[in-house]
């Protein structure tokens, strides 16, 4: 196992993904997804501390993302607007990735360890991006509900995405993310 | 154990609180809580299932209260105001019960599994609260948006007033409740 293995964590996340999504996550074992992928289980655990980080390793990529860009925002933007940017580029960071980003949510909304799991991702977010704002200078409460606004609004521009009745015509996501902004911002003028 | 008790869930409410509180939520069995309240262990295990339980049973109330009072809302009143009605209603659940409200939240932060419990909880409403606004005919995704701006407002509304240092002057959770949405709606309107 010592020569250089092209994308081995990626062949990884989609030997275990096939197999959550054929046998469910709960009946696939380390062994299996190493077997699937050609590799051996100690490739696997250099890669993954075990079977349910393959899901998540990258929340925390995802995380810094929109992280720097809110912090890169121009100065003297508003929270709202620095937030927008934030969604960017995230949308920017699920674009050629809609067909793990689908099989993936499909294999969590199918078990209730794996949905508490991604709300504490979400929650980790909320409060990083809260942060950022306060150390650009936003006030509490507005620093706060700025970034619970941004988490509200991938999750539902997401949603969106990643539904193929929904997204027939193949929209992108930065398209349909800008749109659930849009959305939420007259939904708090009041219509 | 036969006679009528007054207020039995409270006391043994009462009781698991200071437990969690003196010596941490782990570390508290059932049979000591009985015991502080000076009932039996049937006792409390005809009013909760374990002692997770005494921290939450109250959810099932809140969203009970929130989502009939935004099924309730005059016809025609725009989502968020829907929403702001909710919210009222969760205020005067609360009004009575901030000192309970303060050392149960106190105990769930010093706690990872009980605060995976709370996100799952408030998901939970978030969801109730975007069925109801889809019942009055509130389409998609502005039912979801706003029901979760509704939980946004709560959470942040909720910690502002049982902040002892932020609400030394005492202030009702109704009034930070609605200062919150009116901040959450100037951070929309990119204020």
């Amino acid at each position: 196992m010592g020569r250089w293995e092209p994308n081995t964590p990626g062949r990884l996340a989609e030997a275990a993904l096939e197999l959550y999504s054929e046998r469910g996550y709960e009946q696939t074992t380390v062994a299996e997804i190493a077997k699937r992928a050609g590799l051996t289980e100690r490739t696997f655990f250099r890669h993954y501390a075990d079977k349910r980080e393959v899901l998540f390793s990258g929340s925390g990529d995802l995380e810094k993302l929109i992280v720097r860009a809110v912090a890169d925002a121009p100065e003297g933007a508003a929270p709202i607007d620095a937030v927008a940017l934030g969604l960017d580029a995230v949308s920017e960071f699920f674009a050629d990735r809609r067909d793990f980003a689908r099989r993936r949510q499909a294999v969590i909304t199918a078990n209730a360890e794996l949905q508490e799991r991604e709300l504490i991702k979400l929650a980790s977010l909320s409060a990083a991006l809260a942060d950022t704002l306060r150390r650009r200078g936003v006030t509490e409460p507005a620093a706060s509900l700025a970034a619970e606004a941004g988490v509200a609004v991938f999750k539902v521009g997401f949603e969106r995405w990643i539904d193929a009745a929904e997204n027939a015509e193949g929209r992108d996501m930065a398209q349909l993310v800008r749109e659930a902004l849009t959305e939420f911002r007259a939904v708090a003028a009041g219509r």
